[in-house]
């Protein structure tokens, strides 16, 4: 498999429609919620086979998929921010008195990388608290803690020797990590969260695969959260190409070449066949959405983890200790 | 011509590619400079009908190419910024005590936008200083204003009226308007400025085309800076696709329908081919650069800009004032 | 009156403890709500000789006060805005129809001056929309755009040059302009939102007065809002002088000389000796989380003019179009 | 000594006013060079009687001061890199295959205190480079690495322990700490670079002292540098009414009582007095201009680390690699 995305569930999708048939050692289920047009598809990889033939390490993939994430539409977010809580919940069992280290991957200054730091801001830090916790919520609040390392390129350090002399230190029982993923498809861009128990490749997103934070590494469970930002150029090209085969090829005049047929075609066809083909558009995102959407997206994750971590946390009232 | 290109080197090139031809209207002189891999040209459209073929209006059109400007290379950057200073030169002749108002048209918060914004931070501006001018440059500087508005959706007025208004206010000599631009070949992002005195679409780069600025529309001349800071995703494509329709089509084997030929391949060498001919690999410049770049190119463009307007500023010391 | 307040609520207070009596020409009203811990004052300058008295125009000055404004407290901040959003319709009546500029004065470099650019951010724009509106917010909206035209230092320009120009293209049948301020008393930094009739002078709240933005100079009403961010720090020094004076004075044995004599300085010349002082005279003095409260203020800001100018908007949905 | 000063240069100029004597374990020696106005004085505290007066670890002090920090004057700039870098050379000798940690101390967001996180952005790090160093650098640059952890509030997690955890991972042979600090003179902010071996605290320049770094803590030898931008409030208010209190006496009537008194008051209750007054005590002091101002001396700093850590890299040709 050449083609880039970080989601299990497009690998899977990718793999169905090539072979025609289910992989084995990889077991999908999917709940939709049509009310708010909210889908969640869990996709376990439960052997090395599956993980063979996937690209991607044994674990769960949870993916949720809501266009609402990039529009202003706080009801939805809350929504998916308590479903993600739920499904956090369901991967990863936590103690009372439980320490966790988040650690925002990515790079600050490059906006669609800068998921992971930007959650950083939104998260409730804890841990240095110790007795200073206000009255309300003593006893209601774990130890959390929050780092946003940058990207090797700019530390010279990778981000898992970063992470994990900071661990040793800390000793905390859980990691969640947070970054920016690539996708294959772009309406998947800013619209899917996925959160996984299989650990994360810093900078994947933007193509630069580096040491895995993940159990192994880390002697400790590490919880993945990305969102995919970006799409490669290539792989949007060659998409779009085949698509465009398949659009053609049902029109194919017999003996005709497809080179004469593909020639044939005014240059403004072409381009308004595949500008029609590119249901975005453009892929550099007008101007105000991307800096908003990257900040509704941490708002949702951050909440999420606010939620899910802080016993004495709801969503009524996640808001009054954060804006 | 569908494809968007806001270079009017690119129109041409285009042009004569389709049609083999030099264009009516279009008159071209390039100048290279082998030692340091700058490569000035210089396309003027004379008449409508060139205006027309080109879709550009009558105007003078200047383009600076050079891989450079993307490193940190201060001494080519120096160079560029002292050439870019005589064209503009020759382009409109200033007088003595001309008033000018530069404008940084873009979003800020878009870092491949934010290209005028930035240029504007960097300009040594005096209008206001009036008798407080440091003694050793009275007499040696040009009243400059800089302005920079904002983009329509963040604003709700036309980039054009907001300068029309201040330019009836302040009555200057000259316009200078820097925007980032579109361009069709990915090898030009982020290394080709062009200078032009037929005005500006605010926008432009982006998709957005409004209300034009120049000098039919705000009464008094207005030179475009303008870089190419992205391209277009489906132009992109496009352009790919005729690019791998030439490679193949020369080892066409005889009778072979085109079609057969393109699925043959195996996805893996599609893949690696596409990629072979994005020239730029990934689309999405790799982190820590596309904000050094748009640094640096701005940086560039306000020497440029400090050096041609104040009669007391040179390239020796035009860093004194600003740095 | 030598020093530095933005606000005519310390204007008349410092007059009445000098005097010790009511300031003619200048009216007072004072609301209470001891539950939320708000308090407004109305301050009204009626006449010429309160408004030399005060050092401020004639016009309407409604101060709300409330520390909950530093601390996230959204429920405090719904409220604030509401009870703005309803002052703001008694100081100015609007046309269903009427279009509004709203001008954020200041430098968005400059954390504690950037209040004004950062409440455009939040400003739901709508001008430019035209037919272009969402179908459940058609006929509920004004034509709302907000500019931010950076400070003097930055453009060479007058900011009032600026307004002025645009208005006169544009012309709005009102302008809002958002200001940081300076205040007397630290207490009331980032605590304090004054909202007056009268208009502003652009650069006031860090000491550099310019052309007043208000009904003469632009043609149509000005409502000013504005916040102190920051205390002069000579201001600082004189205020807490007296107040060690004050402390020490009863304790004071009979026959002391030095607090006659450092009491019979004018007040002028105590001030211009501390200026001196200090030998930097542009220190200012703000709180450290200043980049979370002007964050807070400004959304607080954003919020009440959203739901004063739109009538579409309520306090319950205005998130909705913002987040 | 009850007045907050980071630099050790204060703390013997405040005790030698005081006492009117040399301070037993302290040497000083004062370079100047009177073309550029620069002023170097090494303090160093040689033994723990000096330490407990001075209220600073043992170890060497070493002070630039230089007006032209605040200006655009790029010489002066390069003359104070290249004396920073032959001092640190002077304090500590690094072999030739050092590996070097340098750590940004401070938060990011708020500008006082983002000097070292911008002094980070600065460097020239090499330490993941390995065989991909360019070929004409090869052999003359060192392993540096460099990292911007963040403050306490903001991660949970105190920055000593971050740093010990990561140091235990690479092995550095240096680690060189970046911090804003607090001094006493407002005539020292933004004008002075503190290089000491006697390590740093986190977050003392804005008054919150935590675990320090240095070579105890972290088992390697540990260099701080600082730039002082910030003056507490209410040592501005003490020291200003000091020299008020001077300024008076001059003048002051035989048999004078209050002065008397004033004085006769301990400094610690003077103090105490000050701050009470002082309702908020975490206000502090710092220049408007102070954006530009961080980022002149973040460059100078920056500059003299990539000069004094590679061998390969000097004054004539730091700006290569990095503008």
């Amino acid at each position: 498999m050449n083609f880039r995305t970080d989601l299990a569930l497009e690998s899977r999708e990718y793999l169905r429609d090539a072979s025609g048939e289910e992989i084995s050692g990889v077991e999908i289920t999917v709940e939709e919620d049509n009310a708010l047009g909210i889908t969640v598809t869990w996709v376990s990889v439960t052997d090395q086979q599956g993980a063979d033939v996937m690209g991607k390490p044994i674990g769960n993939y949870i993916t949720l998929e809501s266009s609402t994430m990039k529009d202003a539409d706080p009801e939805a977010h809350e929504e998916i921010a308590k479903i993600l809580a739920q499904k956090l919940g369901q991967l990863h069992k936590l103690n009372k008195d439980a320490v966790i280290l988040i650690v925002g991957l990515g790079n600050r200054q490059v906006t669609p990388d800068a998921l992971g730091p930007k959650v950083c801001e939104g998260i409730l830090v804890t841990r240095h608290l110790g007795e200073n916790v206000p009255t309300d919520l003593q006893g209601r609040l774990r130890a959390v803690s929050a780092l946003s390392p940058g990207v090797m390129g700019i530390t010279g350090i990778e981000t898992a020797e970063i992470v994990k002399g900071v661990a040793e230190k800390i000793k905390p029982d859980l990691i969640i990590a947070i970054d920016a993923l690539a996708a294959r498809k772009t309406s998947r861009i800013n619209a899917t969260i996925q959160i996984s128990d299989a650990g994360v490749n810093p900078g994947a997103g933007l193509g630069n695969r580096r040491t895995p934070i993940n159990r192994d590494s880390m002697g400790v469970p590490v919880i993945a959260v990305g969102v995919p930002t970006v799409v490669d150029a290539a792989t949007l090209v060659n998409d779009t190409m085949d698509k465009m085969l398949d659009a053609l090829a049902a029109s194919m005049p017999e003996g005709g070449t497809f080179f004469d047929m593909l020639n044939s075609l005014e240059e403004g066809e072409r381009y308004a066949l595949i500008t029609e083909i590119l249901s975005s558009g453009n892929m550099f995102v007008t101007p105000k959405e991307v800096d908003a959407v990257i900040g509704r997206l941490s708002h949702i994750i951050a909440n999420m983890l606010n939620i899910a971590l802080h016993p004495g946390i709801t969503q009524e009232d996640v808001n009054r200790y954060l804006l």
